[in-house]
C-alpha cells in the first residue's frame, strides 16, 4: 500500500479514537461514529501555495492533490469531475437585495450533480484497496454518480433501490451498466440488504456517511470556491441539507483551506433545508440533538428525515455560527425560476432550495443586506423535469397570425 | 462600431459574393446563400500561436479569441460554454475494433448541448449590433440554449415553437424566462411567424441557418478537440448531422486551424444520419443534390428532413473526403448502452448516433482497424429520458433476501 504523505490519521468525530487511514476504512471501531481524515497541514504547506495553484491547468477537483487523502501514485479518474462554474450574478443580487452573489453550478458535472466529486473519490480509494467491485445503496444522484464514474473506470457496481425508485432515475443507471437490485420493500430492507451484501463479499462502500474519505471528495467544492473568490472569502456559504455529508464536507474544505493559510477568514454557513423535512435544522434551532421527521418534500435529494451523518452537519453549522432556514415547496420552485430567470442556471429542486434560503434568510433579516453570499446549485434540473415543468407554468398558445400575436403579447403594440 | 481585425469579410458560398461582416449581417443579399466568415490568417499567426495557447486559463470556447468573429472590446457571456471534457476510451476502442477512440462529451455544457456554443456567440453578436431582444423558433436544443444564454447575459429572447413540443422543453424554457409563443400549426407555420416577427422588429436573429456567426460559435469544439489532441490530428471526426450545420461548423473550424499553421493534417469527417432521415447522407451517396425525405427516427435533435444549412454539410463531407454511414433506431440505442457501459457518458439518442456510426463504419470496413477517431457527443441523456427508459432495459426485482439476491445473481455463488 502506498502512503499518503499529508494523511495522519483517520479520527473519530464522536470518541476521538485514531485509526490508520487504510484505502478501505470505515466507521469506528470503538463507537461506531463517522471518521474525520486528519491532515498534516505543515506538510501540505511545505508543497504548494496559492501562487502555485493559480498556475496549474488541471481542470477538476484533482488539482488539489495536496488537499486530498489519495496515494502519490494513484492516477486521476476518467470522468472530469469539478472545477464547475462560478458565476457572480449582479441581478439576481439586485433581486434579493443583497451587496454580492455568487452561484457554485454543480449541475455542471458528469453525472449532472456534486456527488459526482464523492463518487470520484471511491472510485480512487476503491482502486487503492485493491476492489473490483463497488457498492451503494441509494436512489438518487449517489446512485447514478457512482454508476457513471465506475463505468469510467472500469469497475463492476452493485447499486441496490428501493422498487418505488423513479423509472428514469433507474434508467441511468443501467444505462451505465450497474447491476441494478431494485428491492421488493423499503429503504430500510434495501440498505440492510445491501449493507449485508457488502459485508459478505468486501465490496468497497460508497456510502458518504460510513467511508470518511467520499466527504473529502465533496470538500472540493470549498476549495474551488475559495479559490475561483481568489482566496478572498465571502461571509456566507448557502447549501441545501439532506443527510449531513455535503455540508459536513463544504465546511471541511474551508477549515483545511484555513489550517493551510490558503484564506484568512472562515465562512458562516447557512443551512437550508425544506419546512417539510427539516430535522438537522430543527436541532440547531431548538439546541439539543436531532430526532426523526416526515419527508415532506418536493426536493427529493434532501427528503431525508432520519439523516445519516448528522453529527458531522451539525458541528459544521455550529463550528461556523451558521444560520438555519427552512423553505416551503413554494419557495423552492420560486428559487428555481430565479436561477433560471437571472442566471441561466437550471437547478433540480434540491439544487435550488439553497438560493431560496438566501431569499428568505434576507427577508427575515437573518443576513445583512451588504453581505457577500455564495450559494451552491447542487444538481441539475434536468434530472427533474417533472418538478420543472409544475414551476415554469405554460405558455401562451396562439394561432400562426400575427394579429394573434399581437394579442398575445401586448407589449409588442 | 469596433472592428474586427482578424475578420474580412462574410462570402456567400453558393454565389461568392462578398459583404461586410457586420454584427447582424443575414444571408446573402444577391441570391440568398449562406454566408461564411472570412478570416486573416496571417494576423491571427501574427498574433497567437500554439505554445500561447497552453499558457491559457480561459477554459471555455473563448479561450480561442483570435479564431472568432467578435470586437475586441466585447465582453466574454456569463455562462462558461465549451472546454468541454476529452476522453481517450480504450475498453470503447477494444469493443469496436479501432486502434484509438475519443469521445468529446459536449453535453456538459450549461443547458447540456454542442448548441450552447451557437447561443453564446449569438448574445456576443446581438449585444455588439445593439440588440436587446434574441428570437429563434424551434422545439429543442437550440431553444433551450438560446433562453439560458440568453437569460443569463439580461436578454429577452422571444422564442417559438408548435403546439406539439415536448412538454420538458417548453418546461425548461419557460424556467428561463423566454417569452415562449405556442403556435397550432406545424413547424413550417410557426418558423413563418417567427420570421414575420423577427422582420417587423427587428430582433436578433438566432438560427444558425441564416446568421453566420453561429457556425463559428459551433466550430470552437474543432478547436477543442484539436488542442486537446495535443495539434496532432485524428485520422476521422465522427458527428450526427440534421441540419448540417453542426457538421458545417465542425469543418470550419479545422480549416481555419489548417489555414494558421495549427495544424498540418485535415481529418475526415464521418457523417452519421438516422436511416429514417437521412437526406444529406443520401445526396452524398447518390452523388447529387439533396431532396426532402421523411423523418422517422427516436433522434429527435437530427430528424431533419428539409435540412436549413445543406450546402455547408455538403461542402463539408466532400471536402474532407468524408465517410457517409446511416444507422437504425436500434444502432442508436445500442451506442447509448455503450457510451454510458464503457466511458460514464450518458448521451441522448442524436448525442449517441455518430458513435453508432463509428461502430458500422468499422464493420462494415468503410474505415480501417488502425485508424484513429474521435466521436463528438452533442447532448446530454438527460434531455430525454424516456428514450433512455427504452434503451436501457429494466433491473431485476427481488424480495429484501439475501437467497433472492443469490438467485438473482448466480455469479455472486
Amino acid at each position: 500500500m502506498g502512503k499518503m504523505k499529508n494523511v495522519i490519521s483517520a479520527v473519530c468525530v464522536k470518541c476521538g479514537a485514531e485509526f490508520e487511514a487504510s484505502p478501505n476504512v470505515t466507521t469506528c471501531k470503538k463507537c461506531g461514529g463517522i471518521l474525520d481524515i486528519k491532515y498534516d497541514y505543515e506538510w501540505i504547506k511545505s508543497q504548494v501555495s496559492v501562487k502555485d495553484m493559480a498556475d496549474r491547468h488541471e481542470n477538476s477537483m484533482w488539482r488539489y492533490r495536496e488537499f486530498l487523502p489519495v496515494q502519490g501514485d494513484s492516477k486521476v479518474p476518467k470522468l472530469r469531475v469539478g472545477w464547475s462554474p462560478f458565476y457572480q450574478s449582479e441581478r439576481l443580487a439586485e433581486k434579493l437585495g443583497i451587496a454580492k452573489l455568487y452561484i457554485k453550478d454543480d449541475g455542471i458535472n458528469p453525472t449532472a450533480s456534486l456527488k459526482d466529486r464523492a463518487s470520484a473519490m471511491a472510485v480512487v480509494k476503491a482502486e487503492e484497496a485493491g476492489a473490483s467491485i463497488i457498492a451503494c445503496s441509494s436512489t438518487g444522484n449517489a446512485a447514478s454518480s457512482l454508476a457513471g464514474n465506475a463505468a469510467a473506470a472500469g469497475f463492476k457496481t452493485y447499486i441496490f433501490v428501493p422498487e418505488r425508485a423513479p423509472k428514469g432515475k433507474v434508467a441511468q443507471l443501467m444505462m451505465f451498466g450497474a447491476n441494478v437490485i431494485s428491492v421488493k420493500g423499503s429503504y430500510e430492507d434495501t440498505f440492510r440488504l445491501s449493507a449485508e451484501a457488502i459485508d459478505r463479499w468486501g465490496w468497497y462502500n460508497r456510502n458518504a456517511a460510513i467511508n470518511p474519505y467520499l466527504m473529502e471528495g465533496k470538500k472540493t467544492v470549498s476549495l474551488e470556491i475559495a479559490e475561483q473568490l481568489n482566496w478572498k472569502m465571502t461571509d456566507y456559504v448557502a447549501i441545501s441539507v439532506g443527510d449531513g455529508c455535503t455540508i459536513g464536507g463544504v465546511w471541511k474544505g474551508f477549515k483545511d483551506l484555513y489550517a493551510a493559510g490558503f484564506i484568512d477568514k472562515l465562512p458562516r454557513l447557512i443551512s437550508v433545508q425544506a419546512e417539510g423535512c427539516c430535522p438537522i435544522n430543527r436541532a440547531i434551532a431548538e439546541g439539543r440533538d436531532w430526532y426523526p421527521m416526515e419527508e415532506n418534500t418536493i426536493a427529493d435529494s434532501i427528503a431525508v428525515g432520519v439523516p445519516r451523518n448528522p453529527d458531522k452537519a451539525l458541528n459544521a453549522i455550529r463550528e461556523s455560527n451558521g444560520v438555519v432556514v427552512n423553505v416551503s415547496d413554494q419557495e423552492i420552485l420560486d428559487a428555481m425560476k430565479l436561477l433560471g430567470t437571472t442566471c441561466g442556471v437550471f437547478a433540480e429542486p434540491a439544487g435550488a432550495t439553497g438560493t431560496a434560503g438566501v431569499k428568505k434568510a434576507i427577508e427575515q433579516s437573518l443576513i445583512p443586506h451588504d453581505a457577500t453570499i455564495v450559494t451552491v446549485v447542487t444538481g441539475n434540473g434536468l434530472k427533474d423535469p417533472a418538478t420543472a415543468i409544475t414551476a415554469a407554468g405554460t405558455p401562451i398558445t396562439i394561432p400562426p397570425q400575427m394579429p394573434d400575436l399581437l394579442s398575445a403579447f401586448p407589449e409588442l403594440k
